[in-house]
């Protein structure tokens, strides 16, 4: 659908559908009926044509490889795909050509269909993210006193519990989720700007017609266009990147615990996950896999959104395109690893605390200390104390709002 | 002072000194001494030991260069810092040694210290942003419709004004402004957890003592330590690097106004500033440089903090170290280009408004357009109306608060 | 075909291809085939079921959908795609499905695909490479001391020759060229080292079997497995890389000297090339456009791989995944710079020596100093002798080998 | 000394006073000493004045301190050095001044003192391969068929032998030790370009002074200025980035099985190493940690080299001096972790084979197969063949030169 081959893996389904190009192709036609519509509103363009514009739009899939094709040459997705759309529309309604894509540019309906998409992919992270939220969160409960070796420098160092482990996993995914929602307010919104942001061909309607094509999209209208102001888009990135952050320590943690000599926590076993193609016995930890490849990916695909921020003047050359080129990876991987971990948890991890008991035993031997089972036991207990405490404090994010 | 030394000349002195390398320790010792005062207060240690924990951390300078040394063995500053001060108090008040860093962990005192100097380095940075912001928003003002060429893609495009191209450069630092505060606020909180997060060795004093150190450094206490929940705290390093990123588009779009064939605007000509070492009528855009030079190197340093995101356990093993000595870069870099846009834009910028219009002419000349001066005003008027609506929409952010 | 929608636009049809979904399939089958072979050579399996196994990789196209969304289950498309090798086998021999990938594992097959499809887009690159090569020292000759105006830190400095300025672009792309096939020569080479990397189930034929599946597939044989020694892979990487920043500066170059108020150089016009949706007289100029953004995403794309190095024990968690993600995206983004750059430059870009030397001289008015023709054409031919040299000293990189 | 408090700690004492600021100072000076030595001698400048220059080049320290301020508003550390320069040779020789930096650019200075240090830096970091290369080499001899678990995906798959697993480490270090000598010999080269790269104003006696300035300084003379071609420089720069790949491997291997639980390899115990504030008993692995933040790091400071090449046409702003300010962080990293590994394993590594033996066993008894002990020594001959094979193909590359 789309992605390279391998990165396909890492994400869903699901989120490479939202990201697809006829998808794409679909978000930028909904641009194009939406100015049309609002246009006609305004007495911009006659009612007429915007009704052949919106037809066209709403018709036969357009050929996307004829779109790509010809977009390589022209150096925007938007030229051949405004052409194809006037073509289409001019076939039926030839007076109606003229005022196709009236008044904008190529950045408008670009970013304003990657906003589109985008919507879609940031409501399949937020559905996934409060399924971990929730198994975390009653994982967490179910554990809270239950003794386990904490390990500092990958080295073992003093009794914890369980549940406060979890709970180190479980705060920043909650942070994160509010941090997607509110960067996701920010950025959403409509781009319309005409050729160099003015709005200059739609005289006095600019404004008007903005607002009527962002009510249309259901997107927030920002008082001016950001061609070139990408500070909320990039934050969005941003916020995105950290959560894959929060998402690959659970990865890493996970993976240590899942270890041969470790042996706490597995993913469940499912028929035909994590399987080898060499070695039957093996049940590798796949969603932690997928996480810690997000984490590994996410700061370079962020960092390229980052860089490409010094657009100059109107309308950026190379750096926006660059930008455009990798938005859809940060967020197809990012819904990949949550989708793996919010199944891995949904689907219940295999808790194995006699052994993790036994490892907190066999350190306490290795050091010469006292095992005395008391000891242990208060120590979780305080550990199980000091992660309720952040569980409270959580709780007015993760409070389901009454309906 | 600290930072290589081509780093050192895209910073500033003041947030060198932020930096600096005794300045790390002198924070970590107002760690240590608000830790003893707020153990005394609960009467987890004696309140004399706390009094010689306070004096010696308060007495003379510490030597920086053995910490260094031994820390480079020892795997972390903490260490040869803990015992140089174990062995002060002990100079003095033997029995009072062993209350020194009780119940707390390297993690604890390395990382409130880099929250208390990131805090200094924050308000720098806020100090010149208000600079900047004024300036600009002047600037704006005063040109709203000065008639100005467009670019897009590197080429000529349409008439804006050069209000409208400043308030492009306006916008997103006002918003990085904001988004600095509020980041600001989640992540500078106290870093208290001792050997494995849990507090376990103040006893039920923990959730007291905290909140006592917390008052003492005037920093927030969250519900758990953070040892290995870096993310409030990458996403105050992103906020940064957004930051970089608008300042660059500053940066570029200056410099491509201010070289020779455009001639549209300068940096003021101040002596010693922007001469070259081979030709005497140079006059290169120091400030321009700056800022872009920060927004080359800042996605890649917040690129390292998110890479250093999936720490371990209770404690990441290089991951955390390796976030440490990336962080001050970053502060450093971005403040360094906020004084010098601040410094260039204070100082006014020259803004050559014929040669815009000569510009515009020219332009519209080549692609056989009418040249009306009508219709050049007209455009820019509507630029002008275009980035009035901006700046109003911005208002609420940019407001002095009322005293 | 491959990678998002923006990404494709960026690259060329033909480095789609290949790594196309179908043709890493076919790649993935290619060294299954090669396996059976060589082992059936080796008597480890019997010839029937090589020839069995053989036919089948050879059959029918495999469904690349069924196996990408397997692959997501579990955790590696190796897994799937021996699978439905396996099936088909057993279909016809049903003795012979045992014999499938014996002795090999999911690095093995999968590192080799990529190995062969790499080989292909590096094949691509290097043919554009050539054109590019041989139209930059074309034009460089030309305009060996055609005088120019030199500039630096973005500013006008002083008179060089446009044939200078040239060959500050050719000789970065030679030797480029020139590491790509070294860095590439070590690191094309067969992945095959069974469940650990040490051939075990192949006995004591391992060794042998390697050096056949070699032969069939073209490439080298290592003196071992290298599934978690990713040196000489990453290094091909960041060879690539590099070649991305040479092409990107001379993208920014281009850019610069095509801007309306300097306008020394343009991409050649050519129907349907640079346009704009909304400025008909914009001619756009797009291969500088795809160069910088292949030079943005390319440092990003590089540090991945670099940052998937470190390769937990004998097979990487996450980290090698993340590496076969972003692998072809680099390749892609590359070879669409270079493709672009050839185009432009074989099409001849249109040098407009006229406004190079009225840039000159209304800079030497701006500066007061001598206009004096003479010593405009002295300095060019001064600069067309360094330039001159430098060429020199490429030829043993740039000749021609003798058939 | 340089860099910031905790990247000195990762860092060694020795390539810290490599890149010290004082040492870049005395580099520049070192270029200016030879320039104008050569141009005396080719009687472009009076030899009297070269005589001061040089006096002064070599006489008392200079005002570091003064040199970075200025810098600041300068734009680059050439000027106020170049300035602090001929106010000392007016001192004794005022007719001399004007020949101080003579048809050189700051640039030309900056790059070669750059390379200068470099060389040092280089050379420490060899001299550290050379001690590590030997001692995995040794290892790995040693425990050729001691078995031992070979993990994959983090998961316990197949026995290996401990030699097998060294050699994993040694291969890459060994061939990046290569790839650096060769990447160092073509970038560690002159730069003397002069104002815009034509060295225009030595007249006809540019090369030939070029050629005695590399001759004074050691340094292979280029066929021009590379002042924009930053393709061997970058390259060297990513051989390092690799070299901190492979180490990292080991860092991240080295950890792995130093967990309580696996307990297989340690750093040597040594008095004040890898101790911790809070748990006596500690023993962190702090050469892997500094390893695992060398590998953390470098992808990052990389990828800035790689961002930093597009420098616009004949000397970049902001890019190149964000390249400067990255420079020593690479190889202050790379050489703390080339160090800390060098030392931990010819210090000696603790291998415990008894425990490496019994997780063989338990894994065996785990997956319930035949744990038959002949069968196990079997396998690890076979990867000790393996690892023999490799160590084989090695030798060309470690074979110490006949003096």
């Amino acid at each position: 659908m789309t992605g390279t081959i391998f990165e396909r893996t890492l994400a869903s389904a699901d989120v490479e559908s939202a990201f697809a190009e006829a998808q794409v192709i679909v978000a930028m036609l909904a641009f194009e009926a939406a100015l049309a519509d609002a246009e006609a509103d305004e007495a911009l363009i006659p009612r007429q044509a915007a009704a052949a514009i919106v037809a066209a739009c709403n018709g036969a899939p357009f050929d996307v490889e004829w779109i790509v094709g010809e977009a390589r040459r022209a150096g925007a997705l938007a030229i051949p795909l405004v052409q194809q759309l006037r073509d289409r529309v001019a076939a039926g309604a030839p007076e109606a050509a003229a005022f196709v894509h009236r008044g904008s540019t190529s950045q408008d309906v670009i970013d304003t269909a990657m906003v589109l998409v985008t919507r879609e992919a940031l409501g399949l992270i937020a559905a996934d993210l409060d399924r971990l939220v929730d198994a975390l969160a009653a994982l967490a409960r179910r554990h809270l006193e239950t003794p386990m070796l904490g390990r500092t420098l990958m080295q073992s160092a003093e009794v914890v519990s369980f549940g406060h482990e979890v709970v180190g996993w479980l705060a920043p995914v909650v942070r994160c989720r509010e941090r997607l929602r509110t960067a996701g307010e920010a950025a959403l919104q409509l781009q319309l700007g005409g050729a160099v942001g003015t709005l200059a061909a739609l005289g006095d309607k600019g404004p008007a017609i903005a607002r009527r094509v962002g009510e249309r999209l259901g997107l927030a209208v920002p008082a001016g266009a950001w061609h070139t102001q990408r500070d909320a888009w990039v934050t969005l990135g941003c916020s995105v990147a950290v959560l894959c952050g929060a998402l690959g320590k659970i990865g890493r943690d996970l993976a240590l615990l899942a270890q041969g000599e470790v042996g706490e926590v597995f993913e469940a076993r499912q028929a035909g996950r994590g399987t080898s193609s060499a070695m039957p016995h093996k049940r590798n930890p796949v969603a932690a896999m997928v996480a810690i490849a997000a984490a590994t990916r996410a700061p370079h695909l962020a960092a390229t959104l980052l860089a490409a921020m010094p657009q100059a003047h109107q309308r950026g050359l190379g750096d926006w395109q660059a930008e455009l080129a990798v938005w859809p990876s940060l967020f197809m991987s990012a819904h990949g690893a949550v989708r793996a971990l919010a199944d891995a948890c949904a689907a219940g991890l295999d808790v194995d605390a006699a052994r993790m008991r036994a490892n907190v035993d066999a350190h306490l031997r290795a050091i010469g200390g006292s095992a005395a089972a008391g000891d242990v036991d208060a120590a979780a207990r305080r550990a199980g104390a000091a992660a309720r405490a952040q569980l409270d404090a959580l709780e007015p994010l993760t409070r389901k709002p009454t309906p």
